[in-house]
């Protein structure tokens, strides 16, 4: 048990400094590396085998809403980025621009993409002519560039992977059903994948997506009471079909500009997962993105019979789990450390009294739980117990979620109840101007979330001003 | 019948002009579309479906061989690509350099990653300690960038896509069984995939990867004659590990440096499979990586009960292949052209008639042989027949390279063989001087291709220089 204690100790506990517990995991999980080019790092394979589960299941998502996967170059020439004025407003700050190729300097430089809204713009005014063109409903899978001053690894890092979803359409109203659906999407993957509940609304004016009429989000509550935007889907109405000149002859034979809409999620979603459910042993994967779902770990591995055992249930457990055997001559006490570490949701254990009664022991990463388990009913119970956890990891976010959700009604109640109760989202009313929502920020540290779809009645003015309130508003500080 | 004359006539004849051919394929199959930056394009859904058919295949024999993804910045720093001299030599004339992130000039310039080798090495320092680490067996499914000058879709882009294997491993035996084992992976992946048989061997010395000590590949003939590298594997000995000082501690206790791989192949994979199989109707596509494999046509649709069949069967065949229906209103005549030219292997007529007798005609696209199939043997028949489609265009594009692989015994042969009988592989004997090499192309046009694993004595001397003859080489005009 020495080396076990060795590795627990290694972390930092998350109620002592929670930004170095984050970075103790990512590197401890074997998550990412860093590397010598700043804000950039090295996604590793359990890393990557996460990434590409989120992959997987979003993709077929997408795929039964009836998207199609295409790919667009990494660079945007200046001029293009240029077309849409609030668009290249906001990200032109913040490109990487490449502007010699071999040793010849660029006639124009290019940026790498920060997003591809652009280069999807110039492609469907090339390939749609007519409403039968219509509608075109893409998305990516790439990696983007924002130059970035201050990085964490997956939450805000200078290049980082995501999909991003680019759809134009006849009408206003089919591209915001469009917004609307990828927005429901995004929440059904996080409630019943991620097993993370998300708050499902709509953007201030002043945070929308830059050339948007309308930006919607889900946010994330993390476990230190920080909120996190974990996905975005935009309505761009005709703005950048008119900038881009997209336009199609309706059946009317009329000449139409397209409505458009984009969205996207990224790697961030990981960072989501480690400050949603990781605990002081290390992370705590949901089952449907965990690279391994069950560890068959053999105890006194040496005595006759115990290997050849564990490796038939590998072999049975492979069939209907991702599953992973660990006959090394490491202990079992570095072992347990080593996957609790890494998250994986069940540790099944089986020595040699554990066959002589035809059973075995499954522990629960989320709570520990040890579950005595016959081997005739394995292929019954693991798939039992993974959403077990799923459900347990849930209620554990949500819980923390509502407990650290507070209603305000007086801007001065805001920092006392943080300062009382912790971090988290403030339900207060607001009048809909900028001013005040910049007031609150100022005054009491707390920026705008979303405007929630879920609307509730706290009061009849705004928590700031006193004037009329127009909407009920999250607030809350943000990674 | 009208729409199906256009389409077809709007397409060249291969034997007229096999380029402009070419071109118009990638455009009217709709694989690609051009972008504002040069030597850039848009992958379309239907190209890039084929290309996540190829990624899907290669992706499971790359895991059931160990590997794991991963994914690496894709920046390098200028210092970090200039570590391995042969390396930065051969790839710094060709790349995009990153000079400024938003506003701010870089303190050190970045360039986009023409390939990877730096990077990895970079990471298997930080994380290589001891033997117990090795082999590190790593992947990744990225772009890169190469500032070619004159570019053609999937043969040669200033960006493309490809995957990249990087291993580490304690000795060079090992690695060197990796770089043969990941060249028959890819020969194993061409010829039960893709349909196109390759010849494999090593490289000259003078076309190595820069940095490797040995470049195996695997070569294919187009319908042209013109030869096209298809996938290459690298083996760098310690020359990399030396340069970015990867070492390990052995068993014995000592420092060894590690023995490095490299292997790719990349989205001109899908310009072989148009260039390998294509007629003047269009793209034929092999069976494992076409986005439809089968395409159902209702014939006389208005009919009562066509469309209900037509439907029926596609729920039905769904179950074991990939499956459209087109029941748009376009011309049957229309619609016959549109799949040939997009390659899809099988047609399925279904229209009155055939109902009443309980069968459907279904038209190989490959030798476009018509064949009445019982409704009820579909299940049967429809992989059977994928396979003849596989089996007969395999054979097709074999018959093609014996046809023209000349076998030349002095260096006037060679022009005068390819005059008479047109492109194709040249095998000639070598002395294995570089200057020979230089000379047969000089004079003759064709460059030395590789030197394939299956020798053959063709004469005892040398086709240039007359001294003896080491080796067997394939030439070629080459992509």
């Amino acid at each position: 048990m020495a080396d076990n204690k060795k590795m627990v100790e290694a972390i930092t506990s998350m109620d002592e400094d929670f930004a170095k517990w984050y970075t103790d995991i990512v590197k401890k999980a074997e998550l990412i590396e860093y590397t010598s080019v700043k804000g950039c790092m090295v996604i590793r394979p359990y890393g990557y085998a996460i990434w590409e589960n989120i992959q997987r299941i979003l993709d077929g998502m997408f795929k039964e809403t009836g998207h199609e996967n295409v790919n667009m170059p990494m660079f945007i020439p200046e001029s293009l980025l240029q077309k849409e004025k609030d668009h290249v407003e906001g990200f032109a700050p913040e490109v990487a621009w490449v502007t010699y190729g071999g040793s010849e300097k660029l006639e124009e430089r290019l940026c790498v993409r920060p997003t591809s809204e652009t280069l999807f713009c110039e492609h469907f005014a090339n390939i749609v002519h007519s409403y039968r063109d219509l509608p075109k409903l893409y998305n990516q899978w790439v990696s983007v560039v924002r130059w970035e001053k201050t990085t964490r690894p997956f939450l805000r890092s200078r290049e980082f992977l995501w999909q991003e979803g680019h759809t134009v359409h006849a009408t206003a109203e089919e591209a915001i059903a469009e917004t609307e659906q990828m927005l429901n999407v995004y929440t059904r993957f996080c409630e019943e994948s991620l097993a993370m509940p998300v708050v499902q609304g709509r953007k201030t004016d002043s945070d929308k997506f830059a050339g948007a009429e309308a930006t919607y989000c889900i946010e994330a509550l993390m476990h230190d009471g920080k909120a996190l935007q974990a996905g975005t889907s935009h309505y761009f109405g005709d703005g950048f079909a008119r900038a881009f000149d997209i336009q199609f002859t309706d059946k009317n034979n009329q000449q139409q500009y397209v409505h458009e809409t984009s969205w996207g999620v990224t790697t961030r979603l990981i960072g989501a997962i480690i400050m949603t459910h990781g605990d002081d042993n290390g992370l705590v994967l949901p089952p449907a993105v965990a690279p391994i779902q069950v560890v068959i770990l053999p105890i006194a591995q040496h005595k006759p019979g115990v290997l050849d055992k564990a490796a038939e249930l590998k072999a049975r457990l492979a069939k209907i789990a991702r599953v992973k055997l660990d006959d090394s001559d490491n202990s079992p006490g570095w072992k347990f450390a080593e996957y609790e570490m890494k998250g994986v949701p069940l540790r099944l254990e089986i020595g040699p009294r554990d066959i002589e009664q035809n059973q075995c022991v499954i522990v629960r990463r989320d709570n520990r739980e040890k579950i005595v388990v016959s081997l005739d009913e394995l292929e019954k119970r693991i798939p039992e117990l993974l959403k077990d956890v799923h459900d347990g990891i849930y209620a554990k976010a949500l819980a923390n979620r509502e407990k650290r959700t507070y209603a305000c009604t007086a801007i001065e109640q805001i920092p006392a109840v943080m300062e009382e109760k912790g971090d988290g989202f403030i339900k207060a009313m607001w009048c809909g101007d900028e001013e005040c929502e910049d007031k609150v920020k100022e005054i009491t540290g707390v920026g705008s979330r979303c405007i929630p779809f879920a609307q509730e009645h706290l009061a009849d003015t705004c928590v700031c001003c006193g004037k009329p309130a127009k909407h009920m508003v999250y607030w809350g500080k943000a990674y």
